[in-house]
């Protein structure tokens, strides 16, 4: 049995066009499963301050568009609302939507899986209304066998 | 003088009773107690999209009321703003709830104890109204010597 | 090639004179350039439940502005809404406002460096009026060379 406590960096690039909530459970299971460590934990950093992270429900299309509703609501797309307005209306509010959620998670990882609860999903938030590319860091520390 | 950094993983079920925050801070010393690791960080997942986690003063029963108070204002249990209306009027509020706090924590970890402040307690945040288990998921990392 | 993924644990103690966001990503890489460890990643967890970390845009005054405006006008100042008032009108905000936000963040380190956006600083956000000394753990866990 290894003991000793490894770690491994790695990279998604997720294209995102228009605000949504895009589900990156399985690009993570993806490159988890290239990995040879098996438990430890998995740390997620997006490189941005208009784009976020969370855990979601991921069963419910209208769970989804509820909370891009509320978030829309409570942060309004108004310029008179805000003195930064060179980048578009929907620029401030995507910093403070940022804000608001995750710019990084960590995820306990068992047998080379994420322990996630039955519904729990991995989402990226884009709060931007253009098509972007956004940089997501990933970091696995932990061991081959527990 | 051990300089390999260890870890172990752990579960802690709490039962819920209605929306509350419920202070784990002593099940959490109870679990550290117990570990072989002295020196690192703890981590705190929890398992769920309509439960969370936070730190929070845990001093007084008023600020803790104040706060619960604030998200039901800020997210009410209104069938009518959501699409989202399968499970009950709490449950809509209850993801978004969870998305504006936290579903991991990760605290430092010295002599055995948290590095917490002399008022910050863990709670889990409870956004249901119904009974509830909970799953907490735990990972330690660190050293049984600095 | 040392293998063995080492930790070091750090402190910064930082001076606030107001309700303001402090960036203190200079003072993080001040601490980082002194340690051994060039790869892995950092834990900066503050240990109060009144004032909190983000990482957020650092190229314009104005989106911090906007940012503590938005905060402001979301969880007022106002000891009618709330019941814990001894401590003073922006003692509860405060509070919330580090609910909404967050007490810890973790950031991965590659070649000595935090690997943030182009546009991503470290910000310590004062919710209280008064001045105050902040403390914020640093935990730094990797290796000398990848």
């Amino acid at each position: 049995m290894n003991k000793l406590i490894q770690y491994s960096q790695g990279e998604l690039i997720i294209s995102t066009s228009g605000q949504q909530m895009y589900e990156i459970t399985k690009d993570l299971n993806t490159w988890l499963n290239k990995e040879q460590i098996n438990h430890g934990q998995l740390t997620i950093f997006i490189q941005h301050t208009s784009a976020s992270l969370c855990i979601q429900e991921n069963a419910s299309e209208d769970v989804i568009e509820d909370i891009l509703h509320f978030f829309k609501k409570l942060v309004p797309e108004n310029i008179s609302l805000y003195k930064h307005n060179l980048e578009g209306p929907d620029d401030m509010p995507a910093h403070i939507k940022s804000m608001l959620t995750q710019t990084s998670l960590i995820i306990p990882i068992s047998n080379k899986k994420m322990n996630l609860g039955t519904w729990q999903g991995i989402f990226l938030i884009e709060h931007r209304s253009s098509s972007m590319k956004r940089k997501i860091n990933l970091t696995l520390m932990g061991k081959p066998e527990k």
